[in-house]
């Protein structure tokens, strides 16, 4: 059997403060570091043992990430990191207030902006102090691969490449792999494994920190998917994400 | 120009305790912690900004490195775990207490065992549990590289093979790399890049948890080395590290 983890980094210091962050390298708040603890806690006490480690650039899911392999005892385990694995890039959204956001344009056009498959946000000034053009992890890509917005279509079409070439072949090579990660990049992750569609996947919403384990018999057939935790807790934990971009 | 940043892990709770560490994964202290964010700070501060980072698979080098990165803000760039990083085995000394040890066998023995550049300590029961070969870290190495004791010259003989095939090619690639490991291994990259011989490196103490930077010319010519840190305190960190393995 192969095992694959999958967990979206804990609350960072603007879902705290309720703003749009996209590639802005926000860090994990105190309560983001400790759900991060707890997820680490509950993996390794259901026995799981990750021999692969993936993350983004964005020290949120970093962070994550060694919180979670410090409580499993596995920090010396291979640790890989990309930009494809990093949230869906928020344009001229990044860095404003989800709720003063909505109150302006209207829940609607905001829940365009942020759910909408493939109509994305209008691009961030390049000039902007957030613009991901003047961030030093960038200056090595190819310029063409750094986005200045993206819809969710934009952040899974970076995915999936990135999964069939670098991902699916460690997962098969090592049974086991975990990646930490965001929202709208795992969603990527979950639109191509599980087969949904576009529709589908908008509406699906991943709770923070809470494992998502997916599990392939020996041929690489998906067999199931869960979330490790309380069904309750995960539940309310994904009404609160869908939730999160309405005016107050 | 071409640099190196060398950093010895800070304090770790076998450190405090005074205890022989070896491969056994023990913790940074707090105080540790708080070294390391030091060390961050002050590479911050002068400008240092490595784009590939090593360090072995022992969670106090590991931890050593992430903290100095987080305060770099560098948690970003990628990074390499070796078990060839590792500190020098010690033996059936793993886990004893130095100052009962050098009581017990008194400091000459212990001296010799320390610092000998050829003679290993007894080699540690491969049935203890503190035995490397239970430990799920190195199952997937050649049993053959899998020590059960060291001497200084089998630290340096499993480092220099690594320094030639990943670190050197790393430096010429990058420009600029950090190393977060051990007094023993990173006593095998010192030798070799000053050209000491076997009893100047026995008497070299690497005070913990202050950059060591080594900068090269365009041809990859030694330029220079020092400790970034005030002189005074250097001095009494590497006199401090002498004295550790004395009786009380």
């Amino acid at each position: 059997m192969y095992r694959l983890i999958l967990i979206r980094h804990g609350e960072s210091e603007w879902n705290r403060a309720n703003r749009f962050t996209g590639w802005v390298d926000v860090d994990l708040s105190a309560q983001g570091l400790g759900e991060a603890i707890e997820a680490g806690r509950t993996l390794k006490r259901e026995g799981y043992a990750p021999r692969v480690a993936y993350t983004s650039y964005l020290k949120r899911a970093i962070k994550t990430l060694h919180t979670v392999l410090e409580e499993m005892d596995l920090l010396w385990i291979p640790e890989h990191k990309s930009w494809r694995l990093n949230e869906k890039h928020y344009g001229m959204l990044q860095g404003l207030d989800k709720a003063e956001t909505a109150a302006r344009y209207g829940d609607e056009q905001v829940l365009l902006w942020r759910r909408s498959y493939d109509i994305p946000p209008p691009p961030i000034d390049p000039d902007s102090e957030l613009s991901t053009r003047r961030d030093a992890k960038y200056a090595g890509l190819d310029p063409r691969d750094v986005p200045d917005t993206e819809a969710l279509k934009h952040t899974i079409d970076r995915i999936v490449p990135y999964w069939e070439q670098e991902l699916l072949p460690a997962l098969k090579a090592h049974g086991e792999i975990i990646i930490s990660a965001h929202g709208n990049s795992l969603r990527g992750i979950v639109k191509y494994l599980r087969n949904m569609g576009e529709d589908e996947i908008i509406r699906f919403n991943i709770p923070t920190a809470i494992p998502y384990i997916f599990e392939f018999d020996d041929a690489m057939k998906l067999q199931r998917d869960f979330f490790l935790g309380d069904p309750e807790v995960v539940k309310a934990l994904m009404d609160k994400v869908a939730n999160q971009a309405k005016g107050k």
